[in-house]
């Protein structure tokens, strides 16, 4: 087995900082040492197969993007990144873990959702990869499969507020899946808007010949998001339930989470690169010469862009330091404009929603350190060491010490990223969502399970180098 | 230098625990290994001076009390721990660091408070030491010797709202201080009670007769807590300075630092072990054949201990899960009974406020764990990573990582301790707040800088072992 | 045209009271005017047709109970108070107005549900009555009818969010009928409580055996009135629609009321006097020989009654005074025990819901004058002039000025009544749900406008005395 | 004595409006009737004296002014207008009751500080007036004296949190005044302020060469006014005593108003009309060529303007819609810029404080009817009912009911009136703070206890038509 001495590097951890150096052994962190090339008479540096300079560098543990959604079938499309382009991407961005949904459809069995998305990604991903479940259709069948989703490493599931149709559970529903998850420890992951309130809305703005892209904003007002997380923290009050809501961007909701969290509720919150630094403002003057105003289409997601003159995004950074939101996701589903978003063209309703993000979030986040935003150990907390908990995954994942995986980047705090479609950009995407984006750092080396796959922006990495992690239970309830 | 390799045990940190091995070199901490005995092919267990088994057993970061108050003149007598004695027990406790209180009084220079307390301590201290500065008389010398206080490794200081006559602010002095603390990064700690208003009460309370010791805690009623908590955030609003409350006791109080937590406060509280045990109900019913009713003064402390039926104590376990008190100190301020509390016979407002603790802080919060009132992880977090974070120490106090000083505590979950005045007690007190207290574990090695100074329940460190420790500011700004 | 003159009395308003002589003249009140015999040289006791003296006494509009189910179909069964029946008893307690609702049910037209309550009520009241409109169907139809309701003096309708396959709405279906409310000037009532939750938590109860009527009680949790009553201010906030929560009775749900009324939202709320004095407690401890513990099937209503351990009772009386609710009505919908209640018997779901109170509401909100819960004006102001205001009807009703209908009450605050089926109950029931409450106070005499019905014990009253009102718009926004 | 028939108007009472004529019979009113000519036989028009035609418009009862200043001596100076002036300014504003302030200053005898004011005002006033009492100095004196102003028809009294040297009381003085108030059922009047605070930051203001009038905005931050309010609200929940808070002019301070209502104390809250209309923004900008930026000296008042752009003003008058503030009055407190204001030039704490109001607060009130601010009730009631009932003198004043004085206002919805020094300017003052203000109504004719004292823009009153009213306790507790 290989051995490697990453020496020189500031390692920094959720609460802090070290000089101090990391030994990996094959595939595994076998030690992390004071700096020096000595240890209790060994020459490290002459021990080792391998010595990587992080002089000036952040040694981190891999990033976790805990959403992402490769391949996903949505609006008669199916999300552009597969497994292998996506994982790539993201190994790309410093992430060395994702963990995507597996879909169960209404009707289908869910072992049999499972299935498939186990044949979609085995073999193909570059780095690790867990699935939570997505719970498309509660029934006896469903309900009596969650428990055992539990031995299949998969922890965490996800119901719909919004979708009628789709994947939309009513409350009654989510009440009693939320009893199985309370009864056995499996954590429940809500979209928490209110998706029938938002379809009337939607269909009103078509009705009157508001077809644009930023209508769908519009469509789905803060109202629509705060409601549902309330509702949804309340069920997570009567069953006893843990709760986590995905992409939230509404201040609002986040003060309905503060308000049961402070009131010692188990409910946790992720936001998303784009709720932090983008806005409806933005999406509503997009233009370009070659899709005109529906070049908004590139933003159009769910949750959606909010406006900015309402502080949303302010709140989401404030929200981000006072760990009322507790982890950063980028809800990865990209979409091309030809062929995909272009399909609403005259209809928003029919954009393919999701923006692609994995390969950008850690850069994007760091770039919240430079400003001021977030310290440095926040930002390892919120996009390795939280999700690692939070997932069932900690130990293993997120945190640089003996016995972990060695998932670890090497950040320079002195390079430079220029986000774009020509330039960064490496998911299978035909723009960008965050062209011209400028990262005062840059991800240099990213090693996983002990190989370096990326290095001197050079992939080094293969199909297949990820494998699918069992997870276990959260580690995170208050 | 000797060299330590602690082995088989489980390593806890804030955020989660390994199967690890620690190495001590000297004073400090060389490394953290995967468990066995190799390294590179060297063979651990032969290498070194000294192997420590801990098997089945917590290594943790060495306990840090960051509210302690040895020999502290009060009431016309004195604390009766001096730095030797109150230190010591500390140790048997796990606990490794202190950060005491060097005292200004009105009229005096502060230079000439901090050097008599550098005189009480030095060459006497069983483990290290820090002093935050007690600011009693706030004048143009003391605003100007405050920022120089960084320099002699003291970055923080207290006030009181509470007192008046002896340590008391008005708000026009705080409001000036804090401007300090705002430009140079000092934090500002506050005891948060309106003593004016609880004074009067007092006086009324023994106008009528009422001189019993439990009057005290019906004096001090939570709305003066409640209101001087809320008066001192608005002054750190005015100023931007941070905000540290030191114990915290009533439901309300916490209400106030949650409240300006979620709106991006900078704004910190711990709570004491006494408030999460112990409750006004008890002192209420205390008699003893020896001191009839004046028993409860054992437990005469301010903040004082609150009633159990208003539900305080529960909402302080609350706020420890959910953040909203970040750490937990002692206040140890020991009296003992003959001589001292007893000088408030017939009149509660002169027993010496205080109570001892600073050997059990660890033993009581881990019997939280056993309860479930609180993680493995948060016990850590609360008794030894924040207030290291908090006071400026961290790296070198409150984690086990390489560089930091040895200060390591090997915890038994499968032993026991009898908390009494004839059992585990070592301070110097003639009697035990915590009397009959039964805890699911035991402190079975106590390292301090590479040291062992307490094992198998024997005492071997000295006088003068602990070294004053020159704090760097606050890291644990939201 | 008869005149009267009521003499002596204290006229109570809801802001004061003076002592005041009122005139009636034919059905109207003619003027108020300073106690004594001569008006501008008129000899006044001579000039009128009828003296009633009311020294000693208050004087005060009768009372208006704007929530009302007479006849109402449900579960099988029907209210057992005929509009007959219901309003003579409603006269006996001094309330000289009610508001039913008229019923819409799924498929129906309003305009035909309207026609059949109008045929129920013509001719048959004891007082005067007026109709809100309950949409039991949402629809092309329905919508396009709303608007014109308040030309039939229609001013208010009320939507479910409870008893799914019944009356209950879908969040889609309550946004377009606020849309509509919002565009009109309509109120919008709602029964606030998530029927699906309950639905699935009261089969689950009936699954384990629980079959008791209390379970009732059990399934319909708090949560599930906060959740209910905070999604219904968002779809207000959505819209711009006023609401108004009928039945309020959880401590949670007025918190949400009062959150949103701090942020300047016209939202209001009714309580109701069962869930000001009664107890999910004394429901779970009812027996009787001849019911067994299905004796607490009398108390099954929806919202159910609450804990009084969790202190909602309490909490009514407290917003009743601070203004976070503005009314009590009684929900009065009557069923007895013998062929209606007992449908219930072995599965607490087939209990008909309701209790009856339209005799009592006067004399149980005085009680609270007596006990200290609320003053005299607020007394008048809950039972009279609010409902007045709320629902479009003040000028004509709830208030005593020149030009107002002569609906007065003159209430003994030196007289009794006691409570009970073979005391003072008039209601068409087999029992009473106020059995033994005694009231230090007691209704004289009732006068609608300007006929005396009720005196001296003896009712003087017709069928058919009492008329349609045609309401205008809410007078009561914030 | 003389009667007058006020006929055809719409009598509008803080409940709701009606068509009816009023009689006066001297100086009271007799009978509030239906309109037209002719009551049980008598024709009404040929009977009395004097019939006044209020057709289209509106009949109110007169406004009372809680909270005037009239010839308060203030920084070396005194406010300008006498008692004559002021309340003769008033009359022609239609109010006819003004509540002044008795003063106590620290070391005097209440009962002298007190016949000095009954000095100044007695035979000089053209409208009825009553004191508070200024409580400047807490002693065993002025706490002994206190129950027996209630005697005296003083049931209210303020103190100050701001001040420190004048007016400020300390908490514990505070503390033991509250005690007394819920012994008594005195109200509390509370200046909120952090004076203390105020002081140092207006120093540091003056020190650094700021010493234009908008500095004394700056340095009375919002923080201080609602630390105070807190505090002050705390206190009341310690003591007991309903606590009433003049000129809130902070949002924040609203919303501790807001929460301590909600749970259920006896908090009160008024604002005035320059924390209604006028910002610091304006102050900030206002330059004349006689005074340049010291013109901003005429909007110095306590509480200071606050900024437009943190929203303060939209908050005052939701507030005043949603009932968290319960009362307007003007805090009237002229000065002359000539000799008066002028002592500020150089240093704005020398400012004398205060703005001349106490004439056009109707007419402001009203503008915010027209606007659709308030309703036309909320403004009789903000204005003279809850006036009336707040301090004991409902039933004589605050509302047109038999009994009452005769104190009416006849306003005139098609008026116009221009505000400014030579337009309807009648204080004492040489410059206007309300200068260019237009209200689209007007005050046509002002009846003091049946006396027309203004018609037809025509002062009719005379020095001395006013007396000093006894008031009972407040009767506006929750």
């Amino acid at each position: 087995m290989t051995t490697t001495l990453i020496t020189g590097g500031t390692v920094v951890s959720a609460t802090g900082r070290s000089h101090a150096d990391v030994l990996l052994d094959g595939d595994k962190i076998a030690a992390v040492l004071r700096p020096g090339s000595e240890l209790l008479g060994t020459d490290l540096l002459a021990s080792v197969d391998r010595v990587i300079d992080a002089s000036g560098k952040y040694v981190i543990p891999g990033g976790i993007d805990a959403h992402t959604h490769m391949q996903l079938p949505f609006g008669g499309t199916a999300a552009s990144d597969t497994f292998e382009t996506g994982t790539r991407a993201a190994a790309w961005g410093g992430t060395t873990t994702i963990v995507d949904f597996a879909v169960q459809t209404y009707g289908e069995r869910v072992e049999e959702g499972l299935a498939k998305w186990h044949e979609l990604a085995a073999g193909n991903c570059a780095i690790d990869y867990g699935f939570h479940q997505i719970i498309g259709g509660v029934d006896d069948n469903s309900l009596a499969m969650m428990p055992k989703l539990i031995d299949e490493g998969i922890t965490s599931f996800k119901m719909f507020m919004a979708y009628p149709g789709v994947f939309y559970s009513d409350d009654a529903k989510i009440l009693k899946a939320m009893q199985v998850a309370a009864d056995t420890g499996l954590l429940t992951m809500m979209h928490a808007e209110n998706g029938p309130v938002i379809d009337v809305l939607a269909e009103q703005l078509i009705a009157a010949g508001k077809t644009d892209p930023y209508n769908h904003g519009l469509a789905r007002v803060w109202q629509a998001e705060e409601e549902a997380t309330h509702r949804a923290i309340m069920l997570g009050n009567i069953t006893g339930a843990p709760l986590y809501i995905v992409h939230v961007s509404a201040r609002q909701a986040v003060e309905q989470l503060a308000l049961a969290r402070d009131r010692g509720q188990n409910v946790f919150g992720e936001t998303c690169p784009q709720y932090l630094y983008l806005s409806l403002e933005e999406q509503l003057g997009a233009s370009s010469e070659e899709w005109g105003s529906f070049e908004g289409a590139k933003w159009v997601c769910s949750t959606p862009l909010r406006s900015r003159a309402e502080g949303h995004q302010d709140h989401m950074w404030r929200a981000l330091r006072t760990n009322d939101l507790q982890m950063v996701s980028t809800d990865h589903c990209p979409f091309c404009m030809k062929g995909q978003k272009e399909l609403g063209l005259g209809d928003f309703r029919k954009i393919p929603n999701g923006i692609g993000s994995v390969e950008h979030r850690l850069d994007l986040m760091y770039q919240g350190v430079v400003t001021g935003e977030i310290t440095l150990e926040r930002w390892v907390e919120l996009t390795s060491t939280t999700p690692a908990r939070m997932f069932g995954m900690y130990g293993k994942k997120g945190v640089i010490q003996p016995g972990a995986d060695g998932d670890v980047v090497i950040y320079d705090p002195n390079g430079h990223t220029s986000i774009g479609y020509d330039k960064t950009h490496h998911m299978n995407m035909d723009h960008s969502a965050w062209e011209g984006f400028e990262i005062d750092g840059h991800v240099d080396t990213v090693i996983s399970k002990g190989k370096v796959i990326v290095d001197n922006n050079e992939y080094l990495g293969a199909k297949g180098d990820g494998a699918f992690i069992k997870r276990g239970l959260s580690q995170y309830l208050i």
